[in-house]
Parts: structure tokens; C-alpha cells; sequence
């Protein structure tokens, strides 16, 4: 594990058992094992392997990402919280990406789903929470509008993810990354779809605020 | 003059003398002329010339945009109002060219800038006029995220013009242009920095809506 | 549902079982659900679990678009005609996903396909038609010249729908966009395939006439 | 000369001096010399230069290009028209590019200005003479429709020219070389603004016509 | 049939049960049938449905191209040679749909495969082969220099195929297409894999050639 | 001032007696000024201009930045570090833009320049400096390997900035942006130049580990 | 064989049947067989053929390339070292397919896998395996910084192989390949994945030190 | 001096002023100075600065190439060929930053200028000379077909380098980049003008070849 962020394992074209002997590896060396966009196929494979290498290794599943969890790990805890939010339903696997990695470096999370523009008081609703969180990460495709309302309304700062939905001309999440590189308000960018290392880059910044605070 | 909307004389690439030579004739035949991407030398050329040519002809100049009304220009006035609003001062000049075609046809115009979504509160005051305009054209550049955040607050139709402003990676207006093609509330969109464009649809809209009112 | 216009279900992308649960859900709440881009598959499931859960509703389908009518359902009619033209037969689905929500909104429709610029005088044989109607949407793909040369002919508003057919340089609607968005006669421009934006926004103008007629 | 075709000298980032050292050359070896994207002061130089070097020489200009044919050129005939079309007032130099090299071969030219597709029936009562071409070269910019109409109404084989002209998404003459290839009328294509190009291609089916007439 | 040029079926992305009505449709009233993009299930089934009810007709296939003739049909002919010329095995295919237009429009065909620039003295063999064509079809990929190699070494008009073989960038004919348009020789482009276009516009200047012959 | 980050004024663009006006705007209601990309022209009428208005005002610049301070501004002290590495020469201006916004807010700053990766170990010497930053800003030009060099040496939270730098294929920071968004170590990204945005990212991560340090 | 290089018979988008056909023929006219991306099918029905007939035949296989050698093959022996590195698992097959090209001249090989610069400890520890190299390829892809950094580590000319790994924005091996032509120290590049052309040419460069040292 | 290259002063965008002076400590430390794309005004502003501060140094210039060389420098010597080869007079320039860079590290040169593919003859006149040279460069711009042909017809190493020449789709050397990477012969490549590079590459094989002769 670099900087303290476990490795994750890139499931996608990777073969099934590739990707169990992958994650057998790093439970055993890291005491757990973080895996991304993983289909339902390789879950089914881990859980039989695992069921007899790790039977009391904890499995963890949000949406595309895994993380398995041995039972000698040591939680750590950070006392600093970490805002998702996510756009729509198309968004939600990228949040989720980075909020196992936030939780696994023991961030509290404050997840809030379904605020997209489209209908902007439900965004206004929660400013609040995103004030009170001590960093936010921000996934939104299509136009990729939210993160760039969301940082004109806050100081805290603000790790936007372009999400690679829509179709046509700007669509992959290329017009919401060129938007969020844009924006006229103040935050940075990971690449598309890129929920793991905004997560990452989050806990990095939660350290240093954790770190701050004792 | 094509579907009642004035051919305008794009002055940028063009010689003085073909601009000066281009406006005297549209005066003479429609009674106005209309001008766009006009420099400084080039107005000061029209005026010249036209205290000849055509003492009685008023000038409207309104950022780049130039509008040539002659004495025996008859006015149309069409009862409709089209809301013109603008993001930041770079998107002004884009504003204004929507805004002389408008009102070229005769349309009252509702203007509105510095309304950009850095500030939404600022853009949250103005819903009301909004709602209350017929037609709305809304100009924004670098990220293009304020056409979406209106659509969504409001029944009126919304053309959306992305702005060339920005620098860097979807500078030039394509950031904004993908992102309008992109958003998740419903509008239409002309091409980057095309205010003539958005303001000859808003009339043939306000036409539309004219008609019928009577 | 936003602005009048019913949010559509995207069925593209999900599973069987989420497309089926949010019409189901639409159908509850606004007495009929809009779903775009539904393959074969997830139209049988829909059939089959509306026959339990909604025998009375009513399954219209176009093209890749199906609709969902409760026998609550208030049908508004709003006397206003939106005219929908295609160019080749690729682009009949696009227009069928314009259809559908103009028609759901009450607007009367007149449907003229077929009509492709390589064939020139099939589209000057429509010049009446299209100068009937108060406002237009035309698709077209590969080059997208049609709605171009018919906004050249007519009064009427044009809302124009670059469709992704063609293969090589300018593929996927590429082309059509970029022409469209330099079109030389004045129009205004959805996303590639956006027959749903074209038809709510063409709505929203139709609204606005069918109030100036009251 | 190769293929009969001269070399022309693309006086665009060449010194005047070059310049006009690579007329005076052309002129020796090969009795006349074509120059292509000639700015005024390049043209004054070369007056300068010839007046002296080559007195009996004539010089033509048209937009951008300069043929000078000395007193001995012996000028080709073929007896074979080549139709050369331009849409708007942006395209007539590459027009004129293309002309001169038809011209300089011998071809006799029928040349059509201002029939874009915005006015369509000027161009479609240009019908007959597109018709009794043998060869056509067609150049347009923004959203190049016009070789595409044409194209649907004629047996000639059509050479189609993308003028980079429009500005925004798809300008420089992107667009309308994407809907040129996308075309679904059959022509073939060459580069933006590459008017030499047109010509010399429409010379060698000239040309062939020329040889099977005899 | 637009320009006696066969209106072609494109089969790919259409179902086997529509390609199949439109070629009985196209056998039926031009007796015969072009079609392009037609895989293996395709063309079984129309060999199925056509010994019904055509079973006097005649399935000629090359690559991925079809043609229907009809017992009826009245085969021109032109007495005009077109060379038709593929670089390496995967630009076959595309070679092989010009050549079927152009044996259906009646010109003879002269055809020069596996002659790419890597091994260069195969192509300066073919030399005078080349020379001898009144029309030239050069297909390639990857890095596409044959055409313009080709065109160097002859006077007949050359139209140049760019074809979507290769990998990474530059790949899908886009270097190919970009190469032919910069071509320091002189030639007219069609879009990438078309060929069908590029069969169809050397047939009409065949066909020039033709007339003229008379 | 949105987010406690000052307004900059974006002089690029903007006529000299805008950017005076600006200047002195902000001077007086906020207590300085902040202007980016000023040209030498722009800073010497505003050097005379605030020797009228505001003669006990300091005038700071680095490369194109500009800070006006007025003699009242209650400069605030962070007690945090940050850390502003640049690669090249290049490189210094955009680095000096995210210094002066730190350095208004209060923070340290840690300034390394000319530590680009082809001489890497002078990068390496500098690793305790850059490990012992509360934040990094790294700006690097050309194929921008520097800030995933220097994230894979540290645990600080990294900013990195792409220049535009270089010329040919990803030249304009293109390369730099795309690689740094590919960056197989965790970093999070601005536009490219945008070394303001950097600067304010950086501060709004500052202020939080400074508030959680009192 | 051009340049005494073996022509290798790209497998992808050939049927089973042409590959072994293909291969088989090269066996017998060369006495050994290249085969780059081969699927496992492809490879199964290899071994079938081959093992009646060449059973004396030997089949080498690394990633997707395959290598067959006949019982009379001649093995060369150059006598220089081609050092081949790669940064990540992915990007193995990519070295494995030049180091086969390598091997096949006869060049000794040094191989070094995963020292990605995100472990750049790694890398450096291996410096002195890189400088003794005569030639190096050095594979990456995501940003594609490793080719950089040991380049500049090192007096050994070096070939960059950009691989296609990574997601979104400059995905599909374009950042790494952009990044290395815009690389800060010295190396040359082959297109993205394109292993066999590196190992080509660093098999050219071999061959030159190779007649040197004798 | 990295391996042994001399670090170029790239004098594009830096003032005349910096220019000076970075050649003074260049020559002042290495005893010679290397300066790319120079400005006329730089070198004057050179030649004046060095008759003072470096009477005996000597200033070679070739195209926008400068090199200053002090008194006393140690010229090495390779006895290793690199050849340089051009193809039309706007790639001379990028031949002649290759050729200064090779020569400087004491290379024999063989230079060959004017052999673009049009007239091919003259290119396969010379090919006893390409075949003689230990390395080659071959520089070439438009559709880039120059390097391709040349790596069909000798067994030495060709680098090449695409040049920016060319208007229209694929101008800007982006055409000649993109086919050269998708070359179907055997080389390497460096930027789009990237003389310097390729000269450098060069001499890092010439090196390595010179050291296995002793
Ligand atoms: N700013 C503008 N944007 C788009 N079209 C314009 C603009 N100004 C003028 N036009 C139109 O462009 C055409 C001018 O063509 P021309 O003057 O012949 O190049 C006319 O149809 C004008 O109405
Ligand atoms: N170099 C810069 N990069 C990015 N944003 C900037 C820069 N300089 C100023 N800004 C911001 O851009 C906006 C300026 O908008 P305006 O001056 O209205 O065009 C303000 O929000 C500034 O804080
Ligand atoms: N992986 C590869 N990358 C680049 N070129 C290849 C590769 N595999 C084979 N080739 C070359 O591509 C050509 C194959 O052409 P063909 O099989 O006729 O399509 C031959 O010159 C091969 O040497
Ligand atoms: N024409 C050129 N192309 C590529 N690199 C160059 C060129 N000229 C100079 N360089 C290199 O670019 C770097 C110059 O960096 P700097 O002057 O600090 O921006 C040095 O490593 C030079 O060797
Ligand atoms: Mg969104
Ligand atoms: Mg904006
Ligand atoms: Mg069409
Ligand atoms: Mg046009
Ligand atoms: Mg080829
Ligand atoms: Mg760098
Ligand atoms: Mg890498
Ligand atoms: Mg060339």
C-alpha cells in the first residue's frame, strides 16, 4: 500500500481468476483487499474462494466495487468527514467507488444521492450537509453542472468527478470533465469515472485534517 | 431579408470598404442595416461615410453589434417579450447581438446580466423575470452551466448560446457547447458565440407567439 | 415531472427489472410513463408485468419509444400542430421519440418521413405542409443537410436533430452536428439522437402558442 | 509540370522574395507560372520584378491567385467546360484558385457565384447549366450543403471543395469536409479550401474527355 | 436509381428479414440489387428467399458485397476501362464493393491487388497497368501512401479510398483519410471504407469518358 | 470575495483602462487586488494610475500576477505550508500565479523550481521539502511527469497543474492534462495554466487543516 | 521477409482457418512463423494443424504472440542486448510481442517487468540493467511516464511503446503516446500497443552494432 | 549536457535578452551553444553580443538552427554516417535542427534534400545513398508518405519526423504524425517538427555503433 492507500484491483479485463488470486494476496498481505469495477461473474468466484481460504474474511459490495475485509484487520478512525454526492442514478457506482476507499482509511461519510440540477431546490436543501462536511467529493455526468454549483456555495473544498454518461457529441463524460476544468468556481478534477482516486486524493486530505486536529 | 429576419453583414474578415459598401446598400433596400463582429475602425468608417450618404440614418452600436436604422424604417412591434441573459461580462457582447435582432423585429427585450452560477443566489433573484419572459436566450461561457440551471426553473423555452471564453482544455467555447448539447433540463442550442443565430430563433418564436395572440 | 414535460425512463443501460419498476412508478404517480431507447426484451418483461400491475394501461410503442397510458390519464390537447420530418429511414426512430412526448403534451402532429435532400424535389413537394405547421423538428443524419435546406423555405421555427448514421470521418452524428451548428439558415440544435429533447422543447414552444391563442 | 498539371507556388509563409525568384523561374522553364494564397504586397513585388524581367509577360489575378503567361505560352484547348460553383461571397477565391488551373489548361469554364442553399431557388434555376457541364467543382463553407444538392440533381461527376469559412464548433471548414464525406449524394472530396487541388483533378477528367472526343 | 448509379442496400445494422424486402423490392423494379455490408446470415438468407421467388436470378458476391441480377436485366456497357487497386488483403473487401458498382454500370474493370508501398518494386511493376485505366480506384490503409505514390506515377484521374484498418491512434482510416487529403500529388478523396461512393463516381466520369467516345 | 478566495481579475482580454477600473475597484472595497495574465503595458498604467489613487498601496508581481495591497489590508496568517514546485523555466509563471493567491491568504509557502524529471535527482534531493508540505501545487509542462513522480514520494495531498508548454501533437498542455488525469499515482487536477485555481484549491485545504489545528 | 525482419501475421480480424493457413505458409517458406495478437482459439487450432503438419515444429507462445519454428530453422545469433521494460501487468503482452521480434533476430535479451513509477525505488534499483543494455524498449502505458524517466537515467537510445491501458480522458494509449512525443529527454516512439514495430526496429539497431563489433 | 546531447536553447518565446544569455553561459560552460527556432532579431542581437563576449567564437547558422562554437572546443568525431534526408523545402528547416545536433556530436552527414514521393524517380535515384548511411532521418510533412517508402528500401534505422507543413483537415503535421506511426514499414518517430529529437536519437545510435567499431 502506497501513501497509506491500500492498492485497488482493477477487476475490469482482468480474468476471474486473475482477479481472486489478486485479492488472496492482498488480504493476506494487507489484511483486506479493495476491487473495482467488478462484475457480478468475479464476485460470485470470490465469495467460493474466499468461503474457503478467508471464512471469516467480511465481503463488502456497493455497486461495482468490493472490498473484502480479513478479520485481523485494524479499523482505523479519522473523525473527519467526507461529503459524497452524487447526481443521479448513473453517478451512484462512481460514489460508491470512493466512498469504500474513504471508509476503508476510516473517514466518516456523509452520503447524499439524487441532488442533479434538473431540480435545484433538492440540491439547496442539503447545503448544510456539504458545509458541514470537511471535504466533498462531487460526481456528476451529462453536463456535470453540480460540482460547480455545489463549490460556489461552500468553502469547503471540493474533488469533482466527471461521470461518463449521456450519448452524442460530449458524451464517455468528456463534456462534464471539459465543464469541471472550466468551472467558475474553485475545485480540482480526477478523470472519469475516476471515483477511486478522488476518494484516495479525500483521504489524503482527511489525514492531513485528522493529523491537525490532535 | 430571408423569413423577415435581416441578413446581417458579418464585418469580421471583411474589408472596410466591402462593410461600409455592404451596410449603405441593406439601408437602401430594407431601410436598416445590421452588423456583426464589427471592429472600432469600422464603425468609425460607417459613420463616417453614412453622415454622407445617409445624414438622417440613426447608429445603434451595442458591444460588436451595429444596427443602421433609416428615417423611413417602420418599426415593427411585436407585443412579445424575449429575455436575454447573460453569465459574466465576457458573454455581454453576445447578449447584445441576440438582443439587436430581437428588437430589430420589433420584440421587448428583458435584459439581464451578471448572473453567472459562481453566485446562484444572484441567479435565484431573477427566477420571477424569467418566468415572465415569452422566450428566453441565456449566453454563458467557460463551463456553460447557467442555460442548464434556468431551463430548470422555468416553463419558458430556453436557446442556450455557449460563449468563447475559458482557457485550456474545452477553452473556445466547446466546453460550454458540449455541455449545453449535454444537459439534463431541456433547451436548444446554437453554435458557440452565435448571438444572431439565437436571437433570429427567439423571434420566429416571438412571431409565432405574436400571431397567435392576435 | 419537470416543466410539464414527463421525465422519460432511458431504459438503455439499466436492467429489466429497474426499467420495469420505474414505469410502474411513473405510472402511479403521473398516470403514464415515456421510456426511450427500449429494446425488444424489455418490452416483453413490461408488457407481461403491466398486464398484472396495470391491465387497464394502454402500450403505445414507436420505434425504440414506448409510452404507458393509465386509464386515469387526463389527455390535454393543446391545438397547436408540431410538424416532424425525417430524412432516411434511420432516422424514423428519432422522430418516433419527438412524436411521442409532442403527442403526450397534447400538440397535433404532422409526420412526413422520407424526405431526404438526395432526392430534392420529394421535400419541395412539402414546402405547404412544413409552412403549415408552427413549429418544426427535422432529423437527419450522415451530412444532416434536410433541416438546413427546409429552415431556408419556411417561417416556422426549426428545431433540428442531427441523427448518428453514416460510418468514417463525421460518423456517429458527428457531421450532422457540426453542419447543423454552421448551418447558414437560422435554427436551433438538439444533442446527436435527442428526439425526447427536441420533442419536449418543441412542447414547450407549442405551450407557449396555445396560450397566446387562448 | 507534372501530369500537365503546373506546379503552382503556395506564396503563403514564402518570403516576397522567394516568391517572386520562383515566378521568375517558373516563367523560364515552363512559359507561365501559378501562384496560390498571394498576398498584395507579394503581387506589387512580382509587378515590380516583371516589368522588368519578362516585360511581354501578362499577368491575371483573381482573389488570391496570379498566373503569369509569358508571350510564348502556347495556350492548350480541350474543348471540355468545367462548371464552377461557389455558395457564398467567402468562397469565390477558391473558386478562383480552382478556375485559373482549368482555365490555364485549356478547359472551358462556367462559372456560378452565390447560389447557397439558403436561397434555394436561385440555385435551383441554375439547374440547366450544372447539367451541361462535363465536369463540376462545388465550393462551400460552413455547413457545405451545396455540393450535396447538387449533386442529387445532376449526372456530372462532382468535385466538391469545404470552404474554411463559419466560425465555433466545426469551423475553419471542419464541418462541412465531415458532411462532404458523409454525403448521400455520390462526389468526391477534396482537402479544405484545396481549390488547386479541384481544379487540377477536374483538368485530368478534362482531359480524358478532351482525348475521347478526338 | 439516382443518376443511373443503383441505389445501394446497406445491409449492415438492418435486420435479414429487411434486407431481404428491399432487394426483392430492388430486383423487382431495377431489375437487380446492390447491396453492401452483408454478412454471412444475410446472404444465406437471401439465397433462400430469392430461389423462391426469383429463381432465375443470379447471386454474384464478392467480400461483403452482393448484386442481384434478374433474367431481365439489360447489362450496359461502357467500353471504359476503371483500374481498381488494393494495397494489402484487409482493403480487399472495399475494393471489391467499387468494382461491383462499377461492372453494373458496364465498365470494364482492371483490377491490382497486394500492392502496397512496403515492398515498392510490385508497385512500379504494375506501372503501366496503371496507365492504361481512364479511371483509377486506389484503396489503402494503415499510413495510406499508395494512392498518392500511384498518382505521381500516372495521368488518369485517381480516386483514392482511405480504408479502416490499423491500430492505435490514426487507427479506424482516420490516418489514411487525413494523408489522402494532404496528398502532395493529385487526387479526390472519398470517406473511409466508402467504397461504394468511390465505385459510383468513377462510374459517372466512365461514363463521360463513354459519351464522349460516341 | 466568494469562499474567502479573491476575486482575480483575468487581464487578458481586457482593454488597460478595464483592468485600472477593476483594479481600483477592489482595492477600495475589498483592501487589494489580484490580477492575472497582465501584460507589461497593462502594469505600468496601473503602477500610474494607483500613484494617484492609492499611493500607499504595495504593487507585487511575479511573472504575469499581479497583487495591489492597500495599506490597510489586514493580512491574515495560516501556519500552514504549502508547497509550489515547478518543473521548467516554463513552468515559473503559473507557479508564481498559485503563490501570490497563497500567499494573500496567509499560508507558507515552500517555493522548488527547475526540478523537472530529466535531471531526477535534483528531484530527488528535494524529497524531504516536499514531504514536509501541509499541500503541494506541482506545475509541470511538455508530457507532465512530474507531479506523478513526486505523488508517488509523498503523502501530502497533490494539486497538479498542467503548463501549456511544448509544441506538435499535445502540444497547448493537451498531453500534460490527459497524462495527468492517467497519473498511476493519486493526484487531483486544475486546467491547464490555471495555476489561480491551484492556488485556491490549495488555500481552501490550508484554511481547513488550519482550523483544525487551533 | 523485408529487411530481414519476418513479415508476423496479425491474427486479430482473421479467421482461424486464414491464420493457420497463413502460418503454415510462412513455415514453409521461412521455416518459422510470427503470429501477434492471437486469441486462444486461434492458437488450439495452431497447434492442431501444426502437429500433422510440422510436427517436428516448435510452438512458443508469450501473451498473444506466438512464435513457430521449424526444425530447420537457422538461428542467427547478434550478439547485442535489447533491454525490454515494462511499468504494469498490462502492459506485458506488449513487451512480450517485441521481445519475441527481438529474439527471433537472435538479439540476447534482458527483460525487466513492473517498475511503474509509482514505486519508483523500484525502478531506480534496476539503472545499471538499463545502461547496459545496447538498446532499450521500455513500455507504459496510463501516462507513460516510465520511457521518460529511465531515458533520462541513461546513455542507451530508447524506443517508447505507449500502451493501451487506462479510462477515460486520454484513454486507449493517447495520453502515454502524446506524453512521450512531448517527452523531455531523449527517445523515439512507435503507435500505441505496436510491440512488434519496436522490437523491429530495435532489431535494426542491434543489427547495426552487431556488423560493427565484427 | 544530458548524455551527452548538448540541453538546446529553445529560442521561441523567450526574449532576445534570455536568448543572449543562456548562449553565453552555454558557451561559457560547454564551450558551444545550440539554439532552435531562432528569429532573425535573435541572431543579430546574438552576433553583436558575442563580438564582445566571445570575439573567436564561430556562429553557425542553418535555417532557424544556431549553433556557437567556442575556440576551444574538442570537436569529437564518429565515423559513424548519419543520413539526412528532406522532402520539399518547407522540411529543410527541421532537417537542418537534425543535422546540427548530429554533426555537433561529431557524425559524418550525408544530407539529401528535395525527394518527396511526387516525383518518385528522384527518390529512388538516391536509394544507394540511404542504403550507405549507419542511421537515417527522414523529415517529411503534408501526408508524410516520404519515411514510409524509404524504410521499404534499406535495412538502416529510419527516424522519422513528421513537419508541420499542410493546410486544411490533418494540417499542422498531425496527417503526417498520425501515418507515420501507422507506417506499414518498419520506424520509429518523433514529434511533429521535432528536428532536435530526432538528431538526438540519432546520435545516440551513431554513438553506440561508433563504440562497437573500436
Ligand atoms: N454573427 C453571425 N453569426 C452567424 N451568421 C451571421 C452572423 N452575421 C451574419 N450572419 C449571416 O451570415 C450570412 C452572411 O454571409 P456572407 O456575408 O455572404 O458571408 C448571412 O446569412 C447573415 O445573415
Ligand atoms: N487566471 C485565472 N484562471 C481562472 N480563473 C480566473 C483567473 N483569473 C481570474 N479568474 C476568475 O475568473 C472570473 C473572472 O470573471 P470575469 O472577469 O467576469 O470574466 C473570476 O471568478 C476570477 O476569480
Ligand atoms: N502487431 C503488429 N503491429 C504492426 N504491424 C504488424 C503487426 N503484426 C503484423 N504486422 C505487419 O502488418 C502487415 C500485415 O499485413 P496484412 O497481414 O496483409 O494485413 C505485415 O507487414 C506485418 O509484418
Ligand atoms: N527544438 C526543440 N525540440 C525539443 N526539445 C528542445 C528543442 N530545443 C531545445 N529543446 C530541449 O528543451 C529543453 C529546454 O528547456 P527550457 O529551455 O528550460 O524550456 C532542453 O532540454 C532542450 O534540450
Ligand atoms: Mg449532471
Ligand atoms: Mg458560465
Ligand atoms: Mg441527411
Ligand atoms: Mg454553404
Ligand atoms: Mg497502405
Ligand atoms: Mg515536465
Ligand atoms: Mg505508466
Ligand atoms: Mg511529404
Amino acid at each position: 500500500s502506497r501513501r497509506g492507500i491500500p492498492e485497488a484491483i482493477l477487476a475490469e479485463g482482468k480474468s476471474t481468476a486473475q482477479v481472486v488470486a489478486l485479492a488472496e494476496t492482498a488480504l493476506e498481505t494487507t489484511d483486506r483487499a479493495l476491487l473495482t469495477r467488478v462484475s457480478d461473474d468475479q464476485v460470485d468466484a470470490l465469495r467460493t474462494a474466499l468461503a474457503e481460504s478467508a471464512p471469516d474474511a467480511t465481503i463488502e459490495r456497493r455497486g461495482t466495487t468490493v472490498r473484502v475485509v480479513g478479520s485481523d484487520f485494524d479499523q482505523p478512525e479519522l473523525g473527519v468527514t467526507v461529503g459524497i454526492v452524487t447526481a443521479g442514478t448513473v453517478d451512484k457506482p462512481v460514489g460508491d467507488e470512493a466512498e469504500i476507499v474513504c471508509a476503508d482509511a476510516g473517514a466518516m461519510i456523509d452520503r447524499v444521492d439524487d441532488v442533479g440540477v434538473a431540480a435545484l431546490t433538492r440540491t439547496l436543501d442539503q447545503v448544510e450537509r456539504f458545509r458541514d462536511a470537511d471535504v466533498l467529493i462531487v460526481a456528476a455526468g451529462r453536463e456535470g453542472a453540480l460540482p460547480t454549483v455545489i463549490a460556489g456555495l461552500v468553502d469547503t473544498p471540493v474533488i469533482a468527478v466527471p461521470v461518463s454518461s449521456g450519448y452524442g457529441h460530449g458524451g464517455d463524460g468528456e463534456a462534464a470533465l471539459a465543464g469541471l476544468l472550466q468551472s467558475c468556481t474553485v475545485l480540482s478534477v480526477v478523470n472519469i469515472d475516476a471515483g477511486f482516486v478522488a476518494g484516495a486524493q479525500a483521504t489524503l486530505i482527511a489525514r492531513a485534517i485528522h493529523s491537525a486536529r490532535r
